[in-house]
């Protein structure tokens, strides 16, 4: 008989097997924070919800707690001291790795029920998330909702429905007959058992804290796993909020809690420890490129799914939409300004300039004019804060004022701080834009997180094209992209990116931004360059977090 | 328009897929070696293609040659004398990542076609194949037929099936089309390339050159990739067969040959330099702990796919058919000298001893009868010679020596040396049976490959489910047995494998033998415990071998 939760979901599993398989445009949790998808009281109930939190203790009561611990700074400078518990690694991982038991035992088709109805709960509270996002992360109100609440469900959906299509072609049982000519065949029942590999540890990022944390826990999760999520410093609470409801949701259907937990603790070594754990058998990190390498090298244990640093770019050979191109661009540089994985760091520009439907355009005419396109899309003090958020980090404040000084780079259009009255303690920077030849490799062949990025002086298109598929190849992108009215042209990037294993979008001049992948339907990241070991979604995210244990005797 | 190959073999192609979802019995390539199988001149001509191989340069026309090596020493004694060729590692991985922009192009469609069409030659060599095998590992006749030949084949099938179902998942293109509530929705065509990780290399072992080389041989090629083949510098032969037989059909399709090569090199050091080159992006091994380690260690920039060590043990708690169980294991000791990875090393025996339906027996008197039944399998020269072939290497005659000499237990059954008359230099040894104590560890929990087995004296039927698990997990296993009546004691020994992550056999009794893994139905090593960290074949052992490379644009 079939899982309660499996049968409660099975339409939107199925429409997700479709969208997965046939990679349209989908979704079941809808991107508007409208009432008509949400409920007249949704926005007022997720607000009033998120704000209960602040000042509190968040009780999680999971096992081995020794004390409790906050101190998250929210970028647009409000109070949010909230302390979450802290619990022994020990504890968690062995509590994790009991639970699993009895996960394993509820099957693949239990298991995909409960991770849809745990989905389908959080999808319930966008609304709350989305402040927890947007508070904790510095996100813009619009970006917090959409991306840290339903296109993080659709990604946790996404590996859901991967590992759903990976496990139900594991037969339960079969027979197996081997004729013997006249002789009576060899007949043997074999069992196949799916087992998960182990406890997974999701090391979530400050910026995007559920986008890029639900497809590794809903990976682990679905394949049989128990899972311990140890969030960014600085943005705890959105996981804190999603580890609850997971924990709530597997209780209803009588699973262990301790399935899932949060770790939070004052030092990075106690990441370390757990990251090397002999039962932490995978870690989904998103990060820097020091500890993710850090992980590669210390946790044989374990598969080590990571998205680390990049520079990803744009070569612009030609457009015949010159002024459409530049606000497409100026509107993915100063997207949450700049703090997107998937943001444009470098853009190759040829010497002699580019033609467009508005002629000739030399490079410094290029680059000025991107410099004003930027400057035009900020001009009203609204969609400017809408747009760009808050700055996230010290780190990326420090980064800004690096480039603007001009140590980087010449300087196009230097970051402007903007003051938002809504919150007067934000951090909020514009972008800035900076200007180099292609042989200062050593400005822009570097991840600069954050709102800087580099107009590039190539000889001409076809030294861009290697030049992105060697920085692509080196040191890693996510997103590149081409600007040509030229086949021939689009067709060498295309067989660039083959090489360097990179997702290409072209012509990009209407709302969609090379920044930006659609659940279902975009590989965010292809795990074929540094940048990400892993694609989220595709087979080889989820296949190996589980085995196949057989037994098998004759009949 | 579909590949001519894909179209001649999809039929096969449909049954595999079938096969590997049922798990039931089924192959395309059969395993007796009967003219009704194989035509009326298949094992004259297959033996007289073998012998043309004999003291000849084995041509093949790669790129880089600088000379010849050879060196094979029969097990049997005879001489071989062929040379292979010795070419430039560099410029094998050259070529190979050259041809792989054709192979490539051709799509999922054309390499799953020429990869049928492959498999499908070399099964009409496989008297030829047989041969060769037999002739450089040792094993009997019959056995290098079945697992040289048609059971080496399945292997390669299944991995081609799994990479079929995989790739062909993903589609070529999408339209991608997003509301936008009352103004025109956002439409968007996406093109989905399959490209392979890069050159993979695959590392052959003396024992088995074959069955253990198609699947990592067949993965690689299938999702995309080119491969070199660098075999056991002992068993040479059977992959050169397959190599040039490779390289045949691939010409034949218009695809640049050298996609795929035969690496021989008169030392280690070039596997070295081949594996840690940045060109080879995957590494198939079959062999021992100290290499595959090594691989691990030193391997960052490809995925090593990598079966090792294990003690394979059986635990006995009781029997309602104390004869056949014990011939059943005596089987599996003398079967090819123990030399498989799956031959179980380690029994473990309740020290009260065990029921049976000829009543109890004590644990002295299993040990007795157990080596009565191999003396008693072994009685008619003509089957012993036929069922333990050869010893494989000086190693493995030396560790008989060693367990001989009472130095790793006390001995059961000393290993007798065995005279062929039809290959009067062949090394041929009878298993050799010890007994010892649990505690005696380090006689029995390290892998003694070869026809060494002990029977081990545990306190209990818990303890030695206990023990089977710690060994699995601690030391890797491919394969585990339980013996008993009772079903509870099946269930605790099934869940400690679940734990372990080993596949079990039940109660084998009959013809089938704990060591024999079937093609399409059961799982060779579950990637779960230290023996392999793959299981030959799943979607984990195809998926990552291939990455999606997406572009997209408005339309």
């Amino acid at each position: 008989m079939a899982h309660p939760a499996f049968v409660k979901h099975q339409q939107t599993l199925e429409q997700a097997l479709s969208a997965i398989a046939n990679r349209g445009y989908w979704t079941p949790y809808p991107e508007t924070p409208s009432p008509k998808n949400y409920g007249e009281q949704a926005a007022e109930t997720g607000k009033a919800a998120f704000e209960a939190h602040l000042g509190k203790q968040f009780e999680l009561d999971q096992p081995g707690q020794t004390g409790w611990h906050g101190g998250e700074n929210s970028p647009y400078g409000i109070d949010l001291n909230i302390e979450y518990p802290v619990c022994e690694p020990d504890a968690l991982v062995a509590a994790s790795k009991q639970a699993m038991v009895q996960w394993q035992a509820i099957g693949a088709q239990g298991r995909t029920g409960v991770c849809l109805e745990i989905l389908h709960r959080i999808n319930q509270q966008s609304f709350e998330i989305a402040h927890a996002v947007m508070m904790t992360t510095g996100q813009g109100w619009m970006m917090a909702f959409q991306a840290g609440g339903p296109h993080a469900q659709d990604k946790g959906l996404d590996s859901v429905a991967w590992a759903w299509r990976e496990q139900s072609f594991i037969p339960s049982e079969a027979s197996w007959e081997k004729p013997q000519g006249k002789n009576p065949p060899i007949q043997m029942r074999k069992h196949f058992e799916i087992v998960g590999r182990g406890v997974g540890l999701v090391i979530g990022c400050g910026t995007f804290p559920t986008w890029n944390t639900y497809p590794g826990l809903f990976a682990a999760l679905a394949t049989g796993n128990g899972v311990i999520v140890k969030p960014h410093s600085n943005a705890i609470l959105p996981a804190a909020i999603t580890v609850r409801t997971v924990r709530a949701v597997l209780s209803e259907y009588g699973i262990d809690p301790n399935l899932v937990s949060l770790c939070v603790a004052p030092n990075r070594s106690v990441t370390q420890t757990l990251a090397t754990h002999p039962d932490i058998k995978s870690v989904d990190f998103t990060g820097g490129n020091s500890f993710g390498q850090w992980l590669y090298d210390h946790c044989p244990q374990a598969n080590v799914y990571a998205e680390l640093a990049g520079v990803n770019n744009i070569v612009i050979d030609s457009t015949d939409s010159y002024k459409t191109m530049l606000g497409n661009i100026a509107f993915t540089l100063s997207l949450y300004s700049g703090q997107m994985c998937t943001t444009t760091q470098a853009i190759f520009v040829p010497a002699g300039g580019i033609q467009t439907d508005e002629g000739h355009k030399s490079f410094d005419e290029v680059c000025a004019d991107l410099g004003k396109a930027i400057g035009r899309l900020l001009a009203k003090p609204e969609v400017a804060l809408a747009v760009l958020g808050a700055i996230q980090s010290k780190d990326t404040e420090a980064r800004i004022e690096l480039a603007n000084s001009g140590a980087l780079g010449k300087v196009i259009q230097p970051s402007q701080a903007l003051a938002n009255p809504d919150f007067p303690n934000a951090t909020v920077r514009a972008p800035v834009l900076l200007t180099c030849d292609a042989q200062d490799e050593a400005a822009y062949m570097e991840e600069r997180f954050g709102p800087i990025s580099f107009v590039v002086k190539v000889a001409d298109t076809a030294a861009a094209i290697a030049l992105s598929e060697r920085v692509v190849s080196t040191h890693g992108a996510l997103t590149v992209g081409i600007y040509s009215t030229n086949d021939a042209v689009i067709q060498s990037m295309t067989e660039a990116t083959w090489r360097s294993k990179v997702a290409l979008s072209i012509n990009l001049t209407g709302s969609v931004l090379v920044n930006q992948s659609a659940g279902f339907s975009d590989y965010h990241g292809t795990g074929g360059n540094p940048a990400a070991n892993a694609a989220y979604t595709d087979a080889a995210f989820v296949a190996n977090r589980f085995r196949v244990i057989q037994r098998r005797y004759h009949i």
